[in-house]
């Protein structure tokens, strides 16, 4: 296929014209589908839905050391959810509290906690001129809303295949004490679906920040989210490279099952340092008297172990391949060569990340809007919603059927081709 | 039987000698035994646990209004949901959110939220020389730990049998802009078990506080929690009677099923004005994609609505009515007369508050714990923990069986006579 930028304006125009005639042909269909969200689709739900089976009033509610998991108690979670949410985020027992049903409330109170109070005895932030984290860009909008919200001061930091540009991190850790945080997704990153490089890891590891109450937030939200048995991503285990670069303190990670059993309905936890632990427990209980342990319990009971929860991520594998596949094939298929678009073949998680050219993604996004294809908004990837270039769009093939996945890439690339078409065309004029 | 206080010393230090015997004996039995806190007893759990027999495997898990509640999505709860929470408060659906397991950690989320960026478009606390919270005492010792943790400064407020001396209440927020809240537990207050008069409920809707940010925190956590069937409190809508004084926006309503289904897997519930309420939604939606609809379904499922609440409402209280009376018949038996205490027989809630002669709460929960008997720790109903009398004590009843509640107010009656007599000689010398 010839490249787009190779085009004679007449060659253009024709495609045009050809183009919009297919995008009358979609119109026409009337579809209704989203790519909004990282939302599991139904088939996954489904496969949840034996954790329901495995309590019942005649069971025994009691832990393995004898806790009543329906009363009050056990702050940090039960010890056995704890061991199971430990060996997914690959820490010990005692690094890890089970939280709420939803690890971005942990995130959101470690850094309303850090505002108010400060770090671990440090000046707590509002105190502060200016808190500033370093945000990989594309990354998740929900992490830059945070920020956002407690006015702290967002830097983009360019993400490329191996992670985050780690001169640029080292730069602003090491030498400006108002960076207090980067926000990472190290595996299957949202939405770019890279994973850190071991150098990366090691490098964050061995940060040496100006400001004491420096901490990386570490959403592994995806470490057992793989889509193939046997071509899979691992990272470095950040808890102890920062232990060896004695830094042990540096980091708190993040993880939850609302993609391994229900969103909304799973459990979340949070890792760090004993000491960190101490600390967040202390604040933690005065904020609640504790999480639901019942429903800690049923997430043990139906995973048993580590082991049985990654026999049940090879099933959610199983269905979520045929759909990234709809996605990936297609923008293979339909647009390689062309030099309109980039992305990347994702190994795990939950999003595919389409770079256009620049100006166009907010375009795209809104032709896709018209032909009843929902996708994150244009700009949610960066923080403040806005993308300098206009050119990330974050494909969330997750909740459509596979083939509604297939109608959707079809007039995604559609949308791609003609909005390109018109952007070369303007710049010609 | 003859007052204490009319005592000859020569009497007094008879009375010594024979309850010091009464001690020893009690110390050999070797008790163990704990009314700490607020916990259900185990005959309460049970009857909770055919809940979890209304969902299975087979189950539809979707909404009346077609929301599939194993999937992301309702932030404000399921409408369900809402709907049984909002008949148990008293308010319309619109005005409630359906929160996480814990109404406490509504409350810190709000106090949080205020701290950091203000109510609704106020100047963010934190940025206030001095923020106040009025404290009605004795009262909840986790109220006051939240507010304590902001640095709040809070001012003890006198509770008799009708609610709080409305005269300082009034004095202080009508007067004073730093006051910004008060706590309330208006209905079998924690832990006098009082219930606020109607005169008291209409001067709270009255207030004309000197900030506008001034806010009740309404924590009707014993809102349908009744001893008896023929003879319950009842409190006026606060809601109501706020809108009736042009003060719609003024109060917070807490509540949440944590002593009515499971301690830590129940659901918790906010109620406000419809402005109030989207001010909530708009901040809170960074904090948490949304609770655990799952669990809302449960809980609606098992209770169907308020009469089903309420039915089962009816078989706690059959289990408490013994446990209570363990307690206040013990003590209207053996210290009528005596004049070295004062109590009050609650109607509903969890707890019996016992008021000692001043200067002898600490030493009686000590004598107590050394006969193996754990009492919440006294200056535990005050803000900082200091009861400025040391008279205040706590007594939780749900837990034990009623047989261990003899025991145990068997051995409280007898520790709170000697340290009485004990306070009185000491006096004499």
């Amino acid at each position: 296929m010839k490249a787009y930028r190779e085009m004679t304006k007449e060659e253009l125009l024709s495609l045009k014209e050809e183009l919009e005639k297919q995008y009358k042909e979609e119109e026409a269909k009337g579809l209704k589908l989203n790519m909004a969200r990282g939302k599991p689709g139904l088939s996954q739900l489904e496969i949840a839905m034996p954790m329901l089976d495995v309590m019942n009033s005649g069971s025994d509610m009691h832990t393995l050391l004898g806790t009543d998991t329906r009363n009050y108690g056990d702050l940090d979670g039960i010890g056995e959810c704890r061991r199971l949410m430990a060996d997914m985020m690959e820490v010990e027992k005692d690094n890890v509290i089970v939280g709420g049903n939803s690890s971005l409330n942990l995130m959101y109170d470690m850094i309303a906690r850090s505002f108010c109070f400060g770090v671990k005895g440090g000046t707590p932030w509002h105190k502060l001129d200016k808190v500033k984290f370093l945000c990989p860009v594309p990354g998740y909008d929900r992490h830059f809303k945070i920020t956002e919200q407690f006015g702290i001061e967002m830097i983009n930091i360019p993400l490329s295949e191996t992670g985050p540009d780690m001169d640029m991190v080292e730069e602003y850790v090491n030498n400006d004490p108002a960076v207090k945080g980067i926000w990472c997704v190290p595996k299957y990153s949202n939405p770019t679906g890279i994973s850190y490089s071991d150098e990366t890891v090691r490098r964050f590891a061995n940060l040496k920040p100006a400001a004491d109450d420096f901490r990386i937030y570490w959403d592994n939200a995806y470490c057992v989210h793989h889509l193939y048995d046997d071509d899979q991503d691992e990272i470095l285990n950040i808890l102890d490279e920062c232990k060896k670069a004695g830094n042990p303190d540096m980091v708190f990670i993040f993880a939850s099952t609302s993609k391994i059993s229900f969103p909304g309905s799973g459990v979340s936890a949070v890792a760090s340092s004993i000491d960190n632990v101490q600390w967040i427990l202390k604040m933690m209980g005065v904020q609640t008297i504790g999480h639901d342990k019942i429903n800690q319990l049923r997430h043990v009971r139906f995973f048993k172990d580590i082991d049985g929860l990654k026999a049940h991520m090879k099933k959610h594998g199983e269905l979520l391949r045929p759909k990234f596949a709809a996605v990936t094939d297609t923008l293979e298929k339909e647009l390689t060569g062309l030099n309109i678009g980039s992305w990347v073949k994702p190994k795990g998680g939950y999003f595919i990340s389409f770079d256009a050219m620049d100006g166009c993604a907010k375009e795209i996004v809104a032709r896709c809007k018209a032909l009843g294809v929902t996708l994150t908004g244009a700009g949610a990837t960066y923080p403040y919603g806005k993308d300098p270039r206009d050119s990330n769009i974050r494909i969330a093939p997750t909740f459509p059927s596979t083939e509604e996945m297939k109608d959707a890439a079809r007039v995604f690339v559609l949308c791609v081709k003609l909005v390109s078409v018109e952007k070369l065309l303007e710049k010609n004029i």
